[in-house]
């Protein structure tokens, strides 16, 4: 039986969500930007995603952008904060965890002069609060944690972080990456100290190519993008109205029966760290319970690398991430296996397993069954 | 009977590209970055894509890059060739008239102290090409000039423009923004001398927000996202499946029986330049005929002031633009009406009405029709 459990990488578009988006691309197609009735029943439609999901974050409606995606929300809050904040000083604190639209981005802002630093995480993957008091200053302008990582799930202590930080720079600027974490933890922005936050709309049932960044109104942005004027001037270009209803559907989806849906999703997750922890030669990285993500699992293999696994799984139609997929196919070392502390031979060994509320036990089962089977024919093969 | 003529703006959605975007948000919804088959089947549709835009400008498919429509296509090109070329040179040279994403992104790289230099036109808006001439310098390092003008359908001497400036300086980077002509006019970047060209989905019947890029293999371009290092790390973040098959369904579309389906447009043109010739106190900018865009017709009207006719004809269910609706409702002044040297009276009694290969004759007839109704009326209300 098909196991889609590759759901932190991309997740299937909900029913609902269709719907929404095809009546998008043909019954209110206008342009939002259009003075006409038909540009302003599109401008609605954007309108009402964006009060739906102000509402269900407790915040202000014009405090949310809509973006391409996860990457450009990232992008646009750290360029946007770095350059609209320069002259109140320098630093940047992230972690050595961050997801590479992150990392990546922070690599080409210390181009740019910034001094960025990446503090350490324990081997759970959280961060380690005494570097961050050590390393926080009064010119640092922003700092960016991620909610929940998307190679482990470690859950990140964003309000003690909020805490720390502000107590030696009240103005700090500081964005949260929830793209992993949005719709599976309820996440209040205002009373976490968060003043930016980044979603994307792939990774929960809506379709790829839309997201949106949450940004307190009081906390300076320089635009990335530059055009129309759409969105207050910070993020020109003509609104993915398809896309943005969609993902407004696919939040409200996640929102309703929050509670049961988390708690059916850390059941799915029980059950499958159990029955690896049955399997021998195998390791959780990170916690295997409720103090880590509802979603997200690691395992590390003894004696198989993890690309051959991950096709091995394949062929019995299991579809799992080696690391994270979220890059470009390369099979590298993950910096975050490395920042954890990962043992040498669990580095290239290492699979991510990740569900959805669309997955179901059968799944799970089929996943460990996969395992239980492949595994040892696998380790006598490879002699690893 | 409703007439949409607005779709410079947007376009309806097609039948078969709604269907291929179906498809890809339940069919093959993985992420193109998994190594699984999943994310291969997905990779492969990508690739598809790619080749067929590729084929039909013939150039090569590593020459595509998929963007989130035509503004971040432009930020793309420009900061992206501007900051890697700025060890050539410092001047950028570009048009009165061009789109917000161009003009407003070469305001930014003004503030980052590149020289920018906007250059006449006519009062058909045709680049004046003394003026090129006297501008280019050998320490011009990119040219930007848009192929169809999204107001008046001014069509640029794009070959003429490219001798020019590789007289002065054969490795200039040659930009052409074609988010209003692809589709509409066959497009062979290679033998133009084009080395970046920008590409919108939602003006072609494709969904908003996809467009792409094209780059000369052979010109450096600076990313402008960073992320996890999608094609070839000039553009990261996962790729809108969705959005990007629909986008090469759509060119498809307009490619097949494309001479038939411009010889239709323009004789849709001429249908309704030949109606509004017969309405007093009317004029056409810009060339009425063949020499402009066969999609795209400015009218200036006596006496009314645009904003109100628009909302005159919207109650007649025609739909229609008062100048460029690709920026934020505000119904300012154009610049490019003003570099048009358009009366003063002209200013704001402007309107735009753009045409699709959807649009009917009858959608035409009713705009005439609403027109000569309602402008004496009008007129006679506003005593203007």
């Amino acid at each position: 039986m098909e196991a889609y459990l590759d759901n932190s990488a991309t997740t299937k578009v909900s029913e609902r969500v269709m719907e929404a988006v095809l009546a998008a691309m043909t019954d209110y197609y206008g342009n939002p930007s259009a003075m006409h009735s038909m540009g302003v029943r599109a401008e609605n439609k954007v309108r009402e995603a964006r009060e739906l999901l102000a509402r269900l974050m407790k915040v202000g409606e014009k405090e949310i952008y809509f973006t391409s995606g996860g990457t450009e929300a990232n992008n646009m809050a750290l360029i946007g904060a770095a350059m609209a904040n320069r002259r109140a000083g320098n630093r940047i604190l992230t972690t050595q965890i961050e997801h590479a639209s992150v990392s990546n981005t922070m690599a080409y802002l210390k181009e740019q002069g910034f001094d960025i630093v990446a503090l350490p995480v324990d081997s759970y993957g959280q961060l380690q609060m005494q570097a961050l008091r050590e390393a926080m200053t009064e010119d640092t302008i922003l700092v960016s944690v991620m909610y929940v990582n998307n190679e482990i799930g470690a859950v990140e202590p964003i309000e003690e972080i909020n805490h720390v930080i502000r107590a030696v720079n009240p103005s700090v600027a500081f964005h949260v990456d929830a793209i992993q974490a949005f719709g599976k933890y309820k996440i209040y922005p205002k009373r976490l100290g968060i003043d930016l936050l980044s979603v994307s709309g792939h990774k929960l049932h809506a379709p790829k190519g839309v997201g949106f960044l949450y940004k307190n109104d009081h906390v300076k942005v320089k635009p990335i993008l530059f055009g129309g004027g759409q969105q207050d001037g910070l993020r020109s270009g003509t609104l993915n109205v398809p896309g943005i209803v969609g993902l407004a559907v696919a939040a409200e989806e996640s929102y309703t029966d929050f509670d049961e849906k988390q708690k059916r999703l850390y059941n799915l997750k029980e059950l499958f760290v159990t029955g690896i922890q049955k399997i021998e030669g195998t390791k959780i990285n990170g916690y295997p319970g409720r103090e880590s993500a509802p979603h997200i699992v690691s395992v590390s293999f003894d004696g198989v690398r993890s690309e051959v696994l991950l096709h091995v799984l394949e062929e019995q139609e299991v579809y799992v991430s080696a690391g994270s997929a979220c890059s470009s196919h390369k099979a590298s070392i993950s910096p975050t296996f490395k920042a954890l502390g990962l043992e040498k031979k669990s580095l290239d060994a290492t699979l991510r397993f990740s569900f959805s509320t669309f997955t179901t036990e059968q799944e799970i089962c089929s996943a460990l069954e996969a395992l239980r089977e492949t595994l040892p024919v696998l380790r006598k093969v490879t002699g690893r």
